[in-house]
């Protein structure tokens, strides 16, 4: 079985200059999806039929895996075929896919490949409760599709007719090879139509059989951002339907956005409005609150994260308590029962047990032992301009309220260093280090008074 | 009248380890929804039969007023009737409710009870659209309720009536307890069958009621994660409308949760995306800006909150400003007019009137008075690594930016607290306190250069 | 033309003190979206009938192009329309508007002005799915409207008339002055009903042409806060599908909310739960992060918001990279290039291209030179309890982690300024500048011990 996937559209009503077929939908391009569901359908070739934007298209997916067809002119769906055919080979079927059609589903396309018996036409058609505009499917009385009637030529009774051309199908290659040949332009819009080949098929005797997919969404093409949109929904939607037979409590299943890969343990629950992005995974007893956005993180068991938390690139261990406003940035780890509280920037640091940061701190560029505290509003400096450096922290550490801790620097095991200090140079173990200046009183100071405008 | 609850079913399609009856509905056990309407119809007995992870339910719902039998095998609903029936003493009438059953009205169940006048029984019955699956209402010419049909037993035109058995029902007791014994499993799941009952009333001569509620989501149970998140919206919508209703705006209300009770003085506006937990209390004419988290919350006439506030354990007085990013926590107790802005924590701590605490400062266990001003980055130390300790500050007091207070700290009325200062001794009222170090400049300094990777 | 708005209602059902038409839908008042969409039909005169509320009314609505016809009792829209012709010229047609209906389309109008003539009446009507309750559209053979009958007067064959009165209408303007003359208040409610000149029309010959909307929602009034929120949602659907023909993507059309004007370049793509408020600018390929808020914003192409910025009254220029929590009040002005991070304030300042303020920081009243490094925690100490001061930094500035620039204060190109610094004087140019206390080891110093409770 080989694959080719139309790809040449401009899709001018999408108003972008992005090609149509790299419009994502759940952050991938919709030929991304496309090509995803043709990998899975193990086809031994996929051919991509590209055209307007061709350089962005490609650039966007240089896997090996794909085989390229330019249509340097937008001649028909027919003529598109047609430009792949040098790259497949004479040997079982050819399914046609389209790079704007992102949500069929694999286990459609593996009944719509099975019902060609190798040797058929199988077409994917599917039922509307408003067929208008579509080209309606006439079928015999023992149920093979005869033709497709547009709706221009189309009888009134044929117009009553609800099970509509997806455009979807799959053809034995030689068949194929041999129809696309004998497509001409003669109509009104002088181009080839590889529906056509439906015409020719039942004219060779050829069987056209039809599949009806479980879903009219997974038919559904996009050619504008409304378009996009609804697809987008229905994906999110499907998403979180799969998240919650798994046993994901979903507080609202149209709050939740993932764009990626969201795996969850048992008895996770995601409240409303949270976004999830790349490789997400959630373990068991997981609890993300209201409005998270998680990008290419893992949590283990246990852990509570509060509203309003956005972490990235993060290893997160059990039990902890994240946020609410927890900014986790990439290359943190923390262990388990850390403690990351409001207003809190973690970035590239690993943190042990039992550390609790809890207040508008930052922690970049740092390794933090376990079971210690950092004060609020603690800040290690890890920037002289030019260059990173990291800061070290022990285990068992109070670090006052305030401080900054200028990197490198290291701070020896149960060591205290008192509010408000500035530490440039390391900290013995054990010891309390400050750079602190008497308080003084300065009697009889008047306040500043408000001037006149 | 006594209620028995059934609630031992395991829930297998939930996936989850907590027992069904315990999956929340707005942050609330199923089970403790339908408790809490038992206990609206004044009922003189409720009796929860417990079965699939009793140890956990019992101790979910320690109420005293709860009698609790065991069904230690899953025989059946009328085999988990027959359990609770030591329990109901031989008066009146008996109502079967569902643990998984939690959005039936009160109104629903008053009048189901109503139309058994203590002697007949009287069944919940509600039109589906589509009835496929449940047991169909046969009715007499007369509109009593002759028998209920099972899907697979009935014929072509008892299938095509739309008015379903719910299971809900509502028993005389001396009848109920006849009929359970006369139960028998003989039939396909070899299971004890309540609705049997209805064929032995009429059988007996026994009137059978039917009542509906006035929407089918009173009826609808819960047997996975999708139809609990079916629930949830349902519920939240009725929240929604009922305080549209009492003249709340909500500017979206598919986007607003209430998991408890919230209370609304008039011309209260609630933006999108907003969560409420606990007891909240909302005056006169309080806005609550988009995407806000508030948990057990009383705030006073006027008061606005800006977008992105998490606030718990707080009272807050009228004509406050509050937000955006204002976290506030337990025991937090705000006066009128006073200014919590961004990035500011304040926790355990009281607020005098006027006071403004504007950027991304930390407030936790402090008594602050009247029209005092907090700079940005001010911090209150209040945890000394084992102990934590009060800070006082007075009214009219201004604390410079950045500054520290080493709690147990008092500042006077009228101080002046210069930036940057590490207060760790109570400074007096009226002057101004310092702790700072000469400006100096490093002549000929070189800037660090970025060093090769 | 000429055009009556009815805005006199009390609007009991709201249960709110805000005037009825003065509620809002995208935070403007009804009655101003029916006054704007008034404007657009180019009429000569635009009087709007008060009477609840007057003073609210009219104070909310101070524009000099109205004229305004007090209803001191509400005796019916016949009469609330005589208030009005005082002030109506005898002279081509009066459009009868709602202040309670506020959707209404400009192109609507147009084709109900058109349709009367100038010498006919022409009247709304819509299809109703159920009609219940309207008064019914009854047609003639050729079309023309007849009569309008009541639910409780229409035969049954009338009822099911789905073709219903909106209210709106336009009537030749020595018509309409002749028929309020002769309505009657004979009726079961005592009020002088606007409908009955429909019937006098048609009795005195004159031809009454109906036009009906593209939605229902055009003609949708609004009675209570369940209403105010449904046209409030179509509203807002309205505004999303919009933006998506002009070609923005947005992730989910049912959450983005505008109040005001949203204008936006090619390529701009919206996450969830954005709110937009007064007149917000998206350049060329900006991207805004979930769930940010953004009041008169104007940003340059290329600029991408992270999650959860609140941004007001602020021109952010190209490239810029803004966010998460970031917080940009009014009378701000960011170059090209600029980032600002998480829980950074930045308040009626200017900053240059290439300068960055990452995290934890306030810049209020600040005009920063171009690549400039501003540290975590760094503070413009503006406010001396009475006055606000400006902060100057040059360019290439670096200000080290937790400094505090006490304003009025300049730091010179090329600075340095060390961490933790408290800056009272100007910094000098090209050099290091530094308040800072050696740091000091307490040797055999104990920590304090949890007391006991």
């Amino acid at each position: 079985m080989q694959v080719i996937i139309l790809a040449a559209g401009q899709g001018k009503r999408m108003r972008s200059r992005l090609p149509k077929v790299l419009q994502p939908i759940a952050g991938k391009a919709m030929l991304s999806h496309v090509i995803a569901t043709a990998r899975k359908l193990q086809s031994s070739k996929i051919c991509v039929v590209y055209g307007h934007g061709g350089d962005q298209v490609r650039a966007a997916l240089p896997d090996a895996d794909l085989s390229w067809a330019e249509q340097a002119q937008q001649l028909g769906t027919g003529h598109a075929v047609q430009q792949a055919m040098p790259h497949i080979k004479d040997d079982g079927v050819a399914l046609i896919l389209y790079g704007d059609v992102p949500l069929t589903r694999v286990e459609t396309l593996q009944a719509l490949i099975a019902a060609s018996e190798g040797k058929r036409v199988a077409l994917l058609t599917v039922n509307m409760i408003d067929p208008k505009g579509y080209g309606r499917i006439i079928r015999s009385a023992a149920g093979n599709v005869q033709s497709i009637v547009e709706e221009k030529d189309a009888t009134p009774e044929q117009r009553r007719v609800t099970e509509v051309n997806t455009g979807i199908l799959c053809v034995p290659v030689t068949k194929l090879r041999d129809w696309l040949g004998r497509l001409s332009n003669n109509n009104s819009q002088g181009e080839y139509y590889l529906t056509d080949i439906i015409a020719m098929a039942v004219g060779d005797g050829v069987e056209v059989a039809a599949h009806q997919p479980s879903a009219v969404w997974e038919t559904l093409g996009v050619n504008n951002k409304l378009q996009l949109a609804e697809l987008e929904r229905i994906h999110q939607r499907n998403i979180a339907d799969s998240l919650m037979e798994n046993g994901v409590t979903l507080i609202d299943p149209a709050r939740i956005d993932v764009r990626g890969e969201l795996s969850c343990e048992p008895d996770v629950e995601i409240d409303v409005g949270c976004v999830f992005e790349g490789t997400v995974e959630l373990g068991d007893g997981v609890r993300i609150g209201a409005h998270c956005v998680l990008k290419n993180v893992k949590i283990a068991a246990g852990t509570h994260l509060a509203p309003f938390c956005h972490i990235e690139g993060a290893t997160i261990g059990a039990d902890c308590s994240i946020g609410p406003y927890a900014r986790i940035r990439p290359g943190t780890q923390l262990a388990e029962d850390v403690h990351i509280g409001n207003f809190v920037e973690v970035k590239n640091s690993s943190i042990a047990a039992g550390t609790k940061a809890g207040h508008l701190a930052y922690l970049g560029d740092a390794d933090l032992g376990s079971k210690t505290n950092i004060g609020a509003g603690v800040i290690t400096a890890n920037y002289d301009g030019a260059n990173k450096f990291r800061t070290t922290i022990g285990n068992d550490v109070f670090i006052g309220s305030d401080s900054q801790l200028i990197a490198p620097v290291t701070v020896g095991d149960g060591a205290t260093i008192a509010a408000g200090t500035t530490l440039t140079s390391n900290a013995q173990a054990g010891e309390l280090t400050m750079s602190r200046t008497r308080q003084s009183t300065i009697v009889g100071w008047k306040r500043p008074v408000k001037k006149p405008a």
